[in-house]
């Protein structure tokens, strides 16, 4: 477990968003760009070591778009950069941790992610990112 | 804007908590300190350059105890470190940012805190920190 790989937040509108996180407080945007598969526009925030994702829907189809129905605005999930999935996710779930569906599935830019269970997680969503080649 | 401080979950039981943070994931715990004005047990996790923080709270009189009643177990807030905390809220709060009040008031360690209303930041409770001479 070497780095905090991002922090997401979902969002309902992105320019107003940016207002807050790039204006107000002062963070830099590295990149912005729609993710049709998910039906989601993400910004991406540097700070330190790691990011801010601000995650808004680009239509009702979206995971996100149910997120923001039942919670509203917040942060979504915490992501780790791991150097093996499969190994983060074997110890993780030895200690009690429960994984999600689709665990090990190929994520963007040639990543690979697992995602634990918040209620296993201390009622947090937590995502294990193995960097791929790409990036 | 220069460092995520860190990331608080607020916990009902530190040590089941740990062994999904520190024995599942394999972050370093680098302190654990019982803060009795605020009725909380907090564990500093070591993450790359940042921390996650667990918040057990030791009696009812806790605020984290009206927010695991009214949430249950989750992320609370997302600490940023600034060199002036003055200046961080202003900026803020020119942005639209509203200050939650008691801004600027002394935290732990000699540091200097405030507290910007998550719904002037997306449903998240963002914590400004001005490191002390003691840090």
């Amino acid at each position: 477990m070497k780095r905090l790989d991002h922090l997401a937040v979902c969002i309902r509108d992105l320019e107003a968003a940016l207002r807050v996180w790039r204006d107000g407080l002062g963070l830099e945007v590295v990149g912005i760009e729609d993710l049709p598969d998910r039906q989601v526009r993400v910004a991406m925030l540097r700070i330190g070591d790691t990011r801010i994702e601000l995650v808004q829907p680009l239509s009702d189809a979206s995971e996100v778009s149910r997120f923001l129905a039942r919670h509203g605005e917040g942060l979504h999930h915490v992501a780790f950069a791991v150097e093996d999935v499969d190994g983060a996710l074997a110890a993780a779930t030895a200690s009690g941790a429960v994984a999600l569906p689709g665990a090990g599935q190929a994520g963007a830019g040639g990543t690979r992610v697992a995602f634990l269970h918040p209620r296993s997680a201390n009622g947090v969503l937590v995502e294990l990112v193995e960097q791929g080649r790409e990036r």
